[in-house]
């Protein structure tokens, strides 16, 4: 029913007939074979077989051939319940493929279970080596396992020495949140951090500050506050901000700056004429979608994902400390 | 720095050595292969050095002594928007786990290019089949490669004869929204469907009018209503709603709903005590998080992508049209 429609696939021998030469001479031409001495008629003669005939090599047994495989493993802990993997996944996909790598994905979504087996599964293939991935950046534990092949930590990094990691840029990130209030004219600005400690946590608020003294602003603590990091905790802290008197507010996502419009709108307080609204992450989903659409900060997953591949493949340098950090651009949009 | 911490990696031979043994006896027990002769003191004693040494056998290799894959390819269009593609993966990688197969996956971003590469990259590391998969449920033209290897469909179909899918039930999840709304004691119930021709805006519709009719409810036309499929479509649509005096409102999807939830809020109309509002997709980060939380139709993404695998496997039937249908399941919350 649902088979091929092509028939018996084509083999090597079908081609060597066709370009009337030896199954050896076609493996030698498909496998491009170092030191093989084949002339460039014949190389083209087996070439234009191929084409003709859609011959398709088989990649494991190119691999096992050529001593090494091309693959790349990723592990990822959470791709069923955000977007925020899946961006990477693309990044790492984009890079991969651009230099001849086909990525097996697994996802554990925090199960160490599913992870020893994605780790397993990855050994067994012979992978070039792991990206090892996360949906929020944070401190992790390696895993025994990972360390049995070359590894690349992406939105998250190890504290043992020398092992390479690709991180969002949290403090750069938290300055130019900072800098959306700041440009636009304001002089009070709020931020609402996370209650939850965590390298987001720490960087945005040490780029907050460095933001408002470089424009020359007093650094009022009353004006930093610490939420639920979630639409809940968003819609708890409005009496805060209305009471402190800020004109502008950074929230530490976007789920938060969408629960602040809900307490702003059963009060009567205008987005951002009243109060300008700032976010983080660019959800698009929310971000895009708020009325007024959110002004916010991008978390750089994309790019994440690719520079993990071109760091495990040696394509871009790291820091002596072995840390690769992402710049996390400004969106602008109406809500500041 | 990064490599491993395992020194040289453990070979058959090794093993062989451990086990007093030739390295064909390994290759047999760890091969498993069909037809060999081997003892099971010899088994048991091979097993025990491979423990030992934590030996790992080369899967591409032993793809080709078994001459078949254990590779499932999975295409997904959309990784990187929306979670679904994401749950639809976790589906199919934990299914695919459950029989021995791993998951190649390949993100294309709906671009065709990317989809050609994709499928030649499968085809080449000799899958098992591949399983199709699209982010929203729509019919699809099969691209030609596709056919080339066994295939199932996964959130979308074909209308050439005989080609396996497997989609969400929409007449029985518009079904279920209605009723989450007959079932509080509403008899005024609205309907917004969404512009964009699709089976969701059919399939959802004929449930709603059947759930109504089952109930002994007429079916007002003036209360169904078509609006742009997201937060700005049904912010607009709340004017028409008040006008037409519904108690409940069915809506397209969840981002339709927080629209919805946006324009009640700024007239004064309380959820659900004024009007309940029902949403369709059960996407988290918007549903469990409104104020009051939604209450929704689910999506079956996770279990859409783990019936595709079993359909590719032959583990499930499919009805005589080559379609399995699952059912989207009521989600209860506070705003119905």
């Amino acid at each position: 029913m649902t088979g091929s429609d092509a028939g018996r696939p084509v083999t090597m021998r079908d081609v060597a007939a066709a370009a009337g030469v030896s199954v050896a001479t076609v493996s030698h031409v498909v496998n491009d074979k170092p030191g093989a001495r084949i002339g460039p008629e014949t190389r083209r003669r087996v070439q234009a077989a191929v084409a003709d005939l859609g011959y398709r090599p088989n990649a494991m047994a190119q691999n096992l051939v050529r001593g090494g495989s091309k693959f790349i493993g990723l592990v990822a802990d959470a791709i069923a319940t955000t977007p925020f993997a899946g961006q990477i996944i693309h990044g790492a996909q984009d890079e991969a493929w651009r230099h001849g790598y086909v990525l097996l994905v697994a996802n554990t979504e925090g199960n160490d279970a599913a992870e020893k087996e994605a780790l397993a599964m990855m050994l067994e293939h012979k992978v070039r080596g792991v990206i090892y991935s996360t949906w929020y950046h944070r401190r992790v534990e390696l895993p025994p396992t990972l360390t049995e092949s070359d590894h690349v930590l992406v939105n998250c990094f190890a504290t043992d020495p020398g092992v390479r990691a690709v991180i969002p840029d949290e403090i750069g990130g938290g300055r130019t949140a900072a800098q959306l209030a700041i440009d636009a004219g304001h002089r009070r600005i709020g931020f609402v951090n996370t209650t939850t400690a965590s390298p987001a946590r720490d960087g945005r608020l040490i780029g907050y500050r460095d933001a408002l003294k470089a424009a020359g602003l007093p650094v009022d603590e009353r004006l930093i506050m610490d939420t639920r990091p979630d639409q809940e905790g968003g819609y708890a802290v409005v009496p805060a901000l209305l009471e402190r008197g800020v004109t502008a507010v950074c929230c530490h996502n976007d789920r938060v700056a969408m629960g602040v419009y809900d307490g702003l709108r059963e009060r009567g307080v205008g987005v951002p004429d009243d109060l300008a609204v700032i976010g983080f992450d660019n959800q698009e989903v929310i971000a895009a979608h708020l009325r007024p659409p959110l002004s916010t900060v991008a978390l750089p997953h994309y790019e994440l994902g690719a520079a993990g591949v071109r760091v495990l493949l040696g394509l871009d340098d790291t820091a002596v400390t072995g840390i690769v950090s992402i710049p996390c651009p400004p969106v602008r949009r109406a809500s500041a």
